[in-house]
């Protein structure tokens, strides 16, 4: 770099566009798209699994709180930001997870920078699954500790590398059901090394927390590793419960650590009331609601087996609500997820670097509010659409179900 | 740490235990405290600084989303969480702030760690002011990048920095209207110095938006710098639009960039339309109110000069809508506020480290929705309350105004 190019003000500026075009060639180009309130389109992408976005008794808790709290929080948790409502939702996140106490954060984002910074300490060394969000990434990166990646789903490999660094404090992080590929963590597994090694397991039950376990506890409940104390669960209030903001719950003494210490914690505004009324009115549905929960994994695993029944690469078996179909190539997924929203079913494309692998893939989830016929019919569409000679171009995805 | 103590899987907890234990015996244990909606509270204490959050036209556009779209977004921005309502207000944002284009994330804390990791580079050298808040803190760490302290809105100390990395890629962090004490930066002098190293700014707009430069429009609007090709402006919609979310405003290319790459957007439930919807409204109020915008700076500076005029440590001048008082130790800080509250007065109490310097402070804000004789008759609570000898108890702070 010259000294005239640093010195233009706008030369950074010339450097992004070069990079956009890049990426334009590459098929990785992005675009926003607003969603219609009245569109007519069978939803195959959003994370409203449960359709409680639009639950009357969500939707009338949240108008409540409106006009009895305003629209905002007011400000942090620990200054103005705290309402009844925040403490009420806290209590019955808890309870629904069999964890000793959670606290509320204004995303599913931040909810993760803290946890994984709070169970972090002087020498320690984080063991981090393959595929993880990107928001347990940044975590990781944020705490400055040494980071070591396992292979995906891998306790062979997790347990080498927790024997590696076996002298130094151990941390090991996780999806429990992981966001593209919707396949479930050996979570079992992964806490007896855990154990083994003295690590503390820091679970994202994002994806599970509504839809597996008993009374949609999650997956962490599932696996009889809640109220563990060497675990630490994170979720979020944006997907099953149909709001917004995220969770940290473990043990008590934890939950207290965070509450005094976190910095997304601390120096954040609270989650709106309105919000945080929507997400507790979601949470008491959600466990009188087996067979709207069990209807979820059941859709997804059905259409999984119909997606490969006619020659589509489905990359894992779903375990919730998500399951994920490989496409030949970047551009081929993008023209395969326009050709499904032209027959009005809304798909999300997954192109690198938001998938694991360099493999592009159809992202479909299950939205409970449509109906089954609607749902089979959406599925139907996907294969319609599919790219020509789709069963040769069935790729092989490293480390898949079908390997 | 021996073995065993690594193997008991309840060891940690121990640890956190001893360290809240250190912290209580310092004076520096928080405890949440939730807001009763129907309390009789005069509020220096929330950032509803033009007191938006319960304004009957921002609770029916709320409600009106509600109805319309559900509590939650449903996803990610780039998979179905836009709506309209999230395009007019980054329309609305831009040309409020006088940018080119605006995008809007879920907090600000969020908007923060996109907008620095954006503008970072191989090599690039962050400077940033030392009284930066948490979340830009963060986002430098998270970048990896360099990161030079500079003092606190000292051009000499920040040129003086700038030309010992000239040769690298420069980028500057600061707020414009600082979030504990409420000073303002010397802009002007910040971007003149960023112009000649080459450097781009980045400036937190937070405390500033809706209240400073012409429409409410921001420090940074005020200070001619709007739409320079080098500079980058972040804000919250928690703050005078009583709200919830994050912006990043900037060149076109800029934010086209981040709405490609940036992890905490792309990776980050959208911001629910509801709460979208109220910050657009208070957005329109906003542009339309200047008496309302002017009278939060007038009740600062009145406010600061009375405290003064009683023998307190009002720390810097304020710009905005916020002063702090210098406490003689945290325990006294935390003393005077709970007399504060006895008094139906909230003030923030803010102590180490949530203070840029060992001196524990009241935080004390404006909110607008106070009557003039509300406003005063809280502020003589605060004096009312101080600790006793509070003339001799006045502390040099650094730095200060007063120095
Ligand atoms: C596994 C996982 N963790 C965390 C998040 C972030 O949650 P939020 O959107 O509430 O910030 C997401 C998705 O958004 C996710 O899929
Ligand atoms: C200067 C500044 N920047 C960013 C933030 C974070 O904004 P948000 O609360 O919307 O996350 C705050 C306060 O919360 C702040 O004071």
């Amino acid at each position: 770099m010259t000294a005239t190019e640093i010195r233009d003000p706008a030369g950074w500026l010339a450097r992004l566009r070069r990079r956009r075009a890049l990426r334009e060639r590459a098929g990785l180009g992005r675009t926003l798209r607003s969603r219609d309130p009245t569109e007519n389109v069978l939803d195959l992408a959003g994370n409203d699994y449960l359709g409680l976005t639009r639950d009357p008794r969500v939707l009338s808790a949240a108008a409540e709180a409106l006009t009895m709290y305003g629209a905002g929080a007011g400000g942090s948790r620990l200054v103005r930001g705290s309402t009844r409502l925040h403490a009420q939702l806290e209590q019955a996140v808890a309870h629904l997870l069999g964890q000793p106490a959670a606290l509320v954060f204004s995303s599913g984002y931040l909810a993760n920078l803290a946890a994984v910074a709070g169970v972090v300490g002087p020498g320690t060394v984080i063991v981090r699954d393959a595929h993880v969000h990107a928001s347990l990434i940044d975590a990781c990166r944020l705490t400055g500790a040494q980071t070591e990646v396992a292979a995906h789903a891998d306790v062979t490999d997790l347990a080498a590398k927790l024997e590696k660094f076996s002298a130094r404090p151990l941390v090991v992080v996780t999806e429990s059901v992981f966001s593209v590929d919707g396949d479930l963590a050996p979570l079992r597994e992964v806490h007896a090394l855990c154990r083994r090694f003295g690590a503390i397991l820091v679970v994202d039950d994002a994806h599970a927390v509504g839809i597996l376990g008993p009374d949609g506890g999650g997956a962490v409940r599932a696996a009889g590793l809640a109220d563990e104390p060497d675990v630490v669960v994170t979720a979020t209030l944006s997907k099953a419960f149909g709001a917004a903001g995220g969770i940290v719950a473990g043990p008590t003494d934890f939950i207290d650590h965070l509450m005094q210490t976190a910095r997304p914690f601390i120096y954040d505004t609270a989650l709106p009331p309105a919000i945080t009324a929507a997400a507790h009115a979601a949470l008491g549905i959600i466990r009188h609601s087996p067979e709207l929960r069990d209807s979820v994994r059941r859709r997804a695993a059905t259409a999984a087996e119909f997606l490969r029944s006619q020659g589509l690469t489905v990359v894992r078996t779903p375990a919730a609500g998500i399951l994920a179909v490989a496409a030949p190539t970047a551009e081929a997924a993008v023209q395969w997820a326009a050709a499904c929203h032209a027959e009005q079913v809304a798909v999300g494309c997954f192109r690198p670097p938001s998938t694991p692998d360099p493999i592009s893939r159809l992202r479909l989830t299950v939205n409970a509010r449509l109906s089954e016929e609607d749902f089979a019919a959406a599925v139907r569409v996907v294969v319609a659409t599919a790219p020509a000679g789709r069963v040769s171009s069935r790729r092989h995805v490293p480390g898949s179900d079908e390997d």
